[in-house]
């Protein structure tokens, strides 16, 4: 039984494995889900992502830190990590630096596995989000590690996007970086006491005014412009470059408040309705295609199931005809 | 109208267009697929992956460059590459590096786009390899950028997978590293002239033979052993640890020998077929999912679904149970 006036109350022991069972699918989470989903829409959803270096993890810590102190405001942090396909595990699982945070009961902080169903880690991390938005924090704080997929799929839950940068990466991370850049509602530029930083604002200014130019096209033709969806977007805002030394707690103060400012511009515009309804939209159809699946296992015979699989071993027939006739 | 005699006759242009219509889920798309399934099943999938920083595409390069000149293979590569979501553009198109390989008509240079819908990538690229195998190339380079689960998805399709590491990383890339290591058959440590060479490879000899053990947990409890599944794998093959300086041309040889002795060493203890088996085990299933929700969208009123929808907008219901309605 799932104990959800415990998790109300803010029972984090409970809270925590409720959060596992979302994570992992269950039957119980599910239900979970479901039943606190009506106390969610309440949250500020917050990614933060950025090539690996930029010591995304204590700037993390550091606007937790603002936010309780500063603002009193609850925060729960989601650490998407890297992890091991084998053993499951959260690789970051004891942040060393998260330390100055414990001990706190205004703050949650949750690491996700990677899970190992495909595309299963946007599933899972949605979800655990919405857990934590019905569990009452005020802020939740959702940082990726690496570059991709991973961190477009994250961006969709966030309200407000932080995209880290930092002086003196080198070339490959410049080309992960550009990926992301297009993402960003707030530009950050951490380890802003290292020699460097004009050249990181100059050129993450120039982005933001020029639209994009890979590092390696520099000469060419594929110069990208900006489209019509980050347009909207634009009209009303255009994404502050921010300067933090996380380390020594610098700058936090100004990110945290151009998120609050960003907050107030995605109510006045009515792009918060809008993004949260396309969260949601989003959300229905990965629930639609998992009970699709749940259900149609339950009518198939194993034994046809299995027979038909052999004869795609032997490339006799592919995957989509095989699927087409399972289904017909 | 697809031109699948063109495709086998060698004709890169229509390959192209064919991809293109993969990567998009098209429905020319699709029929290519099931129509070439038949046909694929010889070519050597190897996976690329590592840290940014290690100088992968290099790698690549030089690989192809060693399996065109020294063995005589065709070789297709294809990069997942950091996108926008916006563009949907993949940013290194062009790729400079990639230069020296101009003009080989035995090699094939694809850039993966992410594409728009959740866990998309790593389906898209099961497609692309798939349309590669059966046009007939010998080995296909897939080569990852970032980390996390889209190098875990890739690896499953690769029969053999190649970590790429380098000297001289900072310590969050050693952290996004670390959830790599396992999946691989083969260490490489590229830049291996630079300072610091003995220190990687004591560091990965160390990993390999003690099991995994993070760089921020050295003092804990959180040791990680290596589980049965990579156990099997490893009863008798150990991955061996090789130097190469890719920009140099240096080291080549030997990975190239090591991908062979690989591939003999799978169909020798009937892994190769397992892991095909398993490949496309998953293929089905993801196939079988994109084609209920195809199958169920087509039976499904706009205006129920519309109006079902506003009732999550509004919190009134979750998106779970909604999908449940839905389909039952």
């Amino acid at each position: 039984m799932v104990d959800i006036e415990a998790v109300l109350s803010g029972n984090r022991l409970v809270l925590s494995r409720l959060l596992t069972e979302v994570e992992n699918g269950t039957d119980a989470g599910r239900r979970a889900l479901d039943d606190l989903f009506p106390r969610s829409g309440k949250a500020h959803l917050v990614g933060i992502t950025g090539a690996p270096g930029t010591g995304k993890s204590t700037l993390v810590t550091c606007l937790a830190l603002e936010l309780r102190q500063t603002c009193s405001k609850s925060v729960a942090i989601v650490a998407v990590d890297p992890s091991s396909p084998f053993t499951g595990g959260a690789i970051l699982g004891d942040r060393v630096r998260m330390r100055d945070l414990a001990g706190d009961t205004g703050v949650f902080i949750r690491s996700m596995a990677t899970r190992g169903e495909l595309g299963g880690l946007a599933g899972a991390t949605a979800g655990v989000v919405q857990m934590l938005d019905a569990a009452g924090f005020d802020f939740i704080l959702v940082e990726t590690v690496g570059a991709g997929q991973n961190e477009v799929d994250i961006a969709r839950l966030a309200h407000t996007t932080l995209v880290v940068d930092s002086p003196g990466l080198g070339d490959d991370i410049q080309a992960i970086k550009a990926g992301i850049l297009e993402i960003a509602d707030i530009l950050v530029i951490n380890k802003a006491d290292l020699p460097g930083v004009e050249n990181t604002e100059r050129a993450l200014r120039a982005n933001l005014e020029l639209g994009y130019v890979h590092p390696l096209e520099h000469n060419g033709n594929h110069r990208m412009q900006k489209d019509t969806k980050q347009g909207v977007v634009q009209e009303g805002w255009t994404p502050p470059v921010l300067r933090t030394v996380a380390t020594l707690r610098q700058g936090s103060a100004e990110v945290v408040e151009a998120m609050l400012r960003h907050r107030q511009y995605l109510e006045r515009s009515g792009l918060l309705k809008a993004r949260d309804e396309e969260r949601l939209r989003n959300e229905v159809e990965h629930q639609l295609q998992a009970a699709l699946v749940r259900k149609w296992k339950q009518g198939v015979s194993a034994e046809r199931y299995e027979a038909l699989l052999q004869e795609v071993y032997a490339r006799k027939r592919s995957p989509g005809s095989i699927a087409n006739s399972l289904i017909g």
